[in-house]
């Protein structure tokens, strides 16, 4: 069996972690595996397989004889070090939004678009956590029904802007538990000027605002979803609201499909779909929600149902770990896909 | 001037302990405060205008004499006790579910459709907190371009349970903090089977499933804004969500006006409409929360934007404390129109 060399890029941050364990559990054909963080954390070990790897520093040349490389270490690391990675003939599955939208760069998601793949250039792109989720969903109606108009609202986990946000939350809990007031530094996006409580709090923003009134994360889903769909005809609206969950994206999903539908159906393409798991029963209080899929790597669907006024219009809950299927469950899916077609 | 003897059902309650408030610092004409509660709590006294006064039991005889009785201590002691009140010539403001789409009943959000209150026949409901806040930032825009669909999406705090929700989100807090488990007990809905941590979670349940899939809350949304706009034409889909939230309702809103619309025309009719604060720039981080909205009596409304592929359609985020234009505020509002009328 052919095996490779694999480098992970933030190899000590919240999605590294999980996809190196991930490489180890699920017997990933490695031949080297090779973890590169920022000159801070390089020369900490990390435990791959019962065995202890130094981290390294991610420089232009680690990258020499790797033959795939996973980027989670923020969008300005990867613009820096993919095409490096590229040049010394490795493929890139980044995990950022620096190619997403990209020509270039396949946009992927397994379960949806998984022939795209074939079409890489050095560089696949990781899908945004929200997004992947809701295309995982979506994917059997477009399918069976076809789909124009989504509209989106997402209740996004504090992991989704890395630990230090996951710290911010426990931080605050802690405080008002001792009736303590902490200074504020992360949420909602840290490099802004502006922060606000998360703990107790909901925030109608993940990352930047934009000019459209729209902010980044919104558009994300928008444009990612087009293009891994490759159906600019799609019409998504999103509002992505933070919440003081620690891990696990939910989201509240109206779609309408292009034709009738049979409500049962809709139930057994969802629960026969790969990766989606339904539970649904409102009666007997059966939904997905975030404390109950960490660490799960299916996407849960949940309070299905049609619109009460309009026959082509349905809604559903869709809830998923954000650092798995949202990040490095997708990323490994991807990275296996690779090495099929090898 | 007329002043009025007034009794307030479930005078310990979140609710009621916010109207009596309200009563005071509102300088209500008040003649008699009559502050009713069940058993257990009957004997105790509360503050009123500096004034100690006893509360009494809820029964039959409590409303001789009473001119305005304002019910928030739970739907069936409404149903028992509110047609007693009728029948000793009070006019009954009721805050629960026992009523609001009895066609006898006017369901009245002051802003919205003060001229129904002149419909009572003894009794005058006030609609469910989601939708209250929902119809006041919907109706500018309805005056202006009408509508047929919306779709929201609420995150819904846990004091809409009442104190024991409170209390139970408080308790689990503390003990994650502490490394401990509690026995889960309220949350979602208390009379049910099943429960669910709040802490850290997000529940899509608010009030009972129904057969249809939709919560008894959805419903709630639904209904009551066809019968507060009067107008059954209007077609509201909702997803109603429980969020680690002390005080405060958020909720998403896409609406498709029945024409197209200026943004800038649509932000000046929102702020200049009685009851509504808009906080709106995305680009500099303003736009309402619920921990900034605790304590306030008005609508926020923010993250106004229009949809990017329907011409027609908007969306925005309305924030309100559930337990004041949701609640208190709007009885008392109510009340006050009711006797500027006498």
């Amino acid at each position: 069996m052919k095996t490779y060399t694999v480098a992970v890029v933030g190899a000590t941050g919240a999605v590294g972690e999980q996809i190196i364990k991930f490489l180890a559990e699920r017997k990933f054909p490695i031949k080297e595996l090779r973890p590169l963080a920022s000159k801070r954390s390089a020369g900490n070990t990390i435990l791959f397989n019962g065995e202890e790897i130094v981290v390294q520093e991610a420089v232009p040349e680690a990258f020499e004889g790797v033959d795939i490389a996973l980027f989670s270490a923020g969008g300005s690391i990867s613009e820096k070090l993919a095409p490096e990675a590229v040049k010394r003939g490795a493929v890139v599955i980044d995990n950022t939004n620096a190619f997403r939208m990209d020509p270039d760069v396949p946009l992927v998601v397994p379960e949806v678009n998984k022939e795209a793949i074939r079409q890489h250039k050095g560089i696949i792109a990781n899908p945004n956590c929200s997004t992947i989720q809701m295309v995982v969903a979506l994917k059997p109606l477009y399918e069976r029904y076809g789909f124009d108009r989504v509209v989106v609202t997402t209740f996004q986990a504090v992991s989704g802007s890395g630990w230090q946000a996951v710290v911010e939350l426990e931080d605050q809990v802690r405080a008002s538990v001792n009736n303590d007031q902490l200074p504020l530094k992360v949420m909602p996006v840290g490099k802004l000027d502006k922060h606000y409580p998360i703990a107790f709090n909901v925030i109608p923003q993940c990352d930047v605002g934009l000019e459209n009134g729209y902010t980044l994360e919104e558009m994300k889903m928008v444009r990612e979803t087009n293009k891994i769909f490759a159906d600019d005809k799609i019409q998504v609206t999103a509002t992505c609201v933070r919440v003081p969950v620690y891990r696990g994206h939910s989201e509240s999903v109206y779609v309408e499909l292009k034709e009738d539908f049979d409500l049962e159906e809709v139930r057994e393409l969802l629960a026969n779909f790969p990766g989606i798991v339904v539970q649904d029963n409102i009666q007997e209080q059966v939904y997905p929600m975030p404390n109950e899929v960490t660490g799960q790597t299916e996407v849960y669907v949940g309070r299905i149902r049609r619109d009460l006024h309009h026959s082509h219009a349905l809604n559903f809950w869709v809830v998923a770990d954000n650092l798995l299927k949202g990040a490095a469950t997708n990323a490994i899916q991807i990275a296996e896909a690779l090495i099929s077609e090898d």
